[in-house]
């Protein structure tokens, strides 16, 4: 492990003067375990992202007709208004059930390798997919959704000019690429990504003794590239395994993808951009405050416990993952017509 | 009642030819019955609307946390992406609880003499108190909406730019007030309104005609002034009492708010700018198809049966009203703290 710049001693009596030497060897490690977000909308996988795909994904992210019950929309878990997650510890779904795991944030989730807390999505259209057709949280079916969008002309002629040269363009499909292409746009551009482009105003001193920290501590090990996380797979407790509050037994995590032994409660690094809007934390969402959630990490992922003043510039640090939401007009939907399936609340049994 | 212009024998050889004078007469007629959106938000009682205000009043219409679940917001119910109203017969609310009545549009709702489908808010400032706290909505108290407030000092600025000259302005009072100065920039302009300002080519012919039989019918006497109703309380069944899956037997409308042998039955005339946007239609939701709709009124309230072309035109002249909705961005709101009180969805006893 390299030895920290910025704790050294040092670095205490220097921080009134100049500290661009030390910025840059400080950037010159980070750069190697973090990468900015970029400027434009990254390729995505047979997915073309054109203006006419992400304004028909926007309108499909809001529309709550796309649930059974036309009460929820991709929107509503995924609240771009309150950093793209909902604000609870599970999400409240179809006839008030629970759904199992915490609501990640949509934002940047297009850097991510793969989507859900234990990645059982290769793609954002992979996993738009899901919440669609899951029992407790959408309830909605692909059929019942085909027929809701051919019966209203105008998303007819929105997935036409977003899928042209296509005979049906009104697929389950397309209706998962167009949201991928939407999600695609919803990048936040943070005061970190200035200061590891160059900016060396854009982090205090104490964010960027935060940042030191955290790769001294060995947090980036696992929570590193674009999305701080979001690109590769640990048991939750590694070290140490927390409390049954923290890492219920009945959620085995990937296990329950790969039915493999070792894959016991090992879940997706979560993505740490904008992690300050997002409480509560971990896939359990039992844990409300920050800081309480970075000590749960040292000592269950690092066998480490954390110094307070550590822990506080951790978070500190993790403050400047908190960016710049894309500007989003509210979308006007088409209005249904008599074709239009009604929406039900009703629960199906299993 | 007066003779019908545009049914007159000669309407029909004119099409073809200038229709000037024959516009003039028409918009004499409606300008005694209707009245254009203005161009300007409304002056409120008591309320001041500021840009301050009205931002807040955004972010509070738009802000989930509003309700104890952390699942529905104003916009839930009366969602500016689809008409301002949820398109359901009757909403969804807290616990999965169906509410009584059908969610009226907020859209132009200012220009309501009062609100709530029996009139029982003077204004929108009392509404918004309403869903807030009833059970079967939002479920929250206004302690714990205060709380929630105060929580996040992103809001308490908000409020205190809001209320300037105030000690303690998070109050739910100045919650309410900065609602209804939102929603009173929820004007839409509609090609209507185009027509009664003097632009004769807004409406077409058969648009023309269904105002005509519009107002020949009788229909004006009800759903007149700026918004097509809103402003008057009507027996649904003034002459012929639907059948009960149209008017339930067990809601009495504003004989629960008079309690007043003559208000059984009684509803305020719907207001019916942007109507083809907000089906189903009347109090109990139960009507999806606007035909229909316009159809039941006519035998219920007029003893009249409308010819089927004369339906078709009165439709054609309704979708004039269907307006131009203002550019919302939707907002960002401040996160939640230590303090905020967590969400709950769970349902207590009344």
């Amino acid at each position: 492990m390299r030895k920290s710049i910025l704790l050294s001693s040092s670095f205490i009596a220097l921080l009134g003067a100049p500290a661009f030497a030390q910025d840059d060897e400080l950037r010159s490690y980070a750069a190697d375990m973090f990468k900015p977000v970029p400027a434009t909308v990254p390729a995505l996988n047979d997915n073309i992202v054109t203006p006419e795909k992400v304004d028909l994904g926007k309108a499909l992210f809001f529309d709550p007709r796309m649930s059974a019950s036309g009460v929820f929309s991709c929107n509503s878990c995924h609240n771009l208004a309150t950093g793209g997650d909902d604000n609870m510890p599970t999400s409240i779904g179809h006839g008030w059930q629970q759904g199992p795991r915490n609501s990640p944030t949509v934002l940047n989730s297009v850097f991510n390798d793969a989507q859900f807390w234990d990645g059982r999505a290769a793609d954002l259209a992979e996993q738009a997919k899901g919440p669609v057709q899951a029992g407790v949280e959408m309830a909605n079916t692909p059929d019942n959704l085909l027929a809701t969008l051919n019966s209203m002309p105008q998303y007819v002629d929105w997935f036409n000019a977003a899928f042209p040269d296509t005979d049906d363009p009104v697929t389950f499909d397309n209706f998962a690429k167009a949201i991928e292409a939407y999600e695609a746009t919803l990048i936040t551009p943070a005061p970190f990504d200035a200061w590891l482009n160059g900016d060396d105003g854009a982090l205090t001193a104490e964010e960027k003794r935060g940042l030191d920290v955290f790769m001294e501590a060995g947090c980036a090990s696992c929570h590193g590239g674009v999305n701080f996380g979001g690109n590769g797979y640990y048991p939750f407790g590694l070290v140490e395994r927390p409390g049954a509050d923290v890492l219920p037994e009945n959620d085995k995590g990937r296990y329950q993808v790969t039915e493999t032994a070792s894959d016991q409660y090992v879940f997706r690094a979560a993505p740490l951009r904008n992690i300050a809007l997002t409480a509560p934390y971990f896939h359990s969402g039992v844990v409300w405050d920050l800081e309480t959630a970075v000590e749960i990490m040292a000592t269950s992922q690092l066998g480490t416990d954390l110094a307070a003043q550590e822990t506080k510039s951790i978070v500190a640090f993790l403050n400047t993952l908190t960016g710049e939401i894309p500007e989003v007009v509210y979308p006007v939907l088409p209005p249904e017509t008599a074709d239009t399936p009604r929406p039900t609340g009703e629960v199906l049994p299993n």
